[in-house]
């Protein structure tokens, strides 16, 4: 079999992304280095929005990695999994694997479009044109995926079998901030403790702050 | 090691899921039954919401499927993957795997949330309380996807490698419907070619209809 394909670039914005920070966190803990490159999301359009890009990744988004194959791999949760792969942070049983898996779709479907938009929308703008409701609906549901996060944590430490894999890295990028948006971690103890447990690990870096960003470390508990 | 927990009851909903339907639809292709469950989603409240299913998956939602080991797997994107490994559906080299999961979190992410809940709303109510702009949103977005997957699909038979995968399965589901709700599925020739060669895989069955729901049978192109 050839060498897999090794990455060269990061593509990523210049606000601070969760979804950019899981790559970043778990290529900081595998002691991968490539270069960046930083895509003006708050121009109009975003960067991401135009030819030049979309002709990298026609969904538009970031993070994006490139590969020294010259191909491309889009989605946090395919790039978490793919340079995950044959090290701790993925195990190799088939019910793990799939377990891991579980919980970085729960992600992406049941976490993330509540939590990491309120985040969007309170610190990047927009914020005052949602509707009462709408604002309601976010909160309500991100608190939700909080619940289901703190129910199964309880009496564990990580969420798959006995050590942090990329389900924990996937969930703490926008878990860990919640609070700043108005999200009640005080009434998910589990989580909390997890949260200190994935920030101890050996190689931990914090999400980068960036310009008009909330200051993260200060709202450390 | 030991032998892979089996799949012993697949739990589904009283009206048709595109996202059980992907499990159906790969369980067929392999050869695989299995008991099913069905949990009435129109009840006040929904049966996935009260606590004896919440006791299976906290997070209330179908597919659930139980394994005989006693446990349970959530998300039909980690139960593709479960029933995939080790066969054709889910190549072994590690950035095919990567790719094929990168669309099938394209698919829960940006295409599912639309395309999905446009449906849902259309034929099992609700669709009476949007507002235009939430009509339109819906509609706007999962028109892109749909661009996005016939962008990716000129010149290409599958989404990955040359046979199909669970990335295939995954998006299926609710594109092959998505005409019934104003989707415009002839903007996206590729897509339409597509659709034919996954219905004409030896061994596919088609989505469940199921009472009130529309006969997907007699909308075939």
């Amino acid at each position: 079999m050839p060498p897999r394909p090794r990455p060269i670039r990061l593509y990523e914005s210049s606000i601070p992304s969760g979804n950019v920070y899981k790559i970043a966190l778990l290529m900081a803990l595998l002691g991968i280095r490539c270069e960046t490159a930083t895509l003006d999301v708050m121009a109009t359009p975003s960067e991401t929005r135009r030819p030049a890009f979309l002709s990298k990744n026609p969904n538009g988004r970031i993070p994006l990695l490139e590969l020294d194959d010259g191909s491309f791999l889009a989605e946090s949760g395919a790039i978490l999994y793919y340079l995950a792969q044959g090290t701790a942070y993925l195990p190799e049983e088939a019910l793990e694997r799939a377990r891991v898996l579980q919980w970085m779709f729960f992600e992406q479907y049941s976490h993330e479009p509540y939590i990491a938009v309120m985040k969007f929308w309170t610190f990047w703008g927009g914020l005052h044109k949602k509707t009462p409701q709408e604002l309601a609906t976010l909160k309500d549901r991100g608190q939700s995926a909080l619940a289901v996060m703190d129910k199964h944590l309880e009496g564990r430490d990580f969420f798959v079998g006995d050590g942090l894999t990329i389900a924990d890295i996937a969930l703490y990028a926008y878990t860990h901030t919640a609070h700043l948006t108005g999200f009640d971690l005080g009434a998910v103890p589990s989580v909390r403790r997890w949260l200190e447990r994935v920030r101890g690990a050996p190689g931990h870096v914090p999400i980068a702050a960036g310009p008009g960003a909330p200051d993260y470390d200060a709202t450390r508990e």
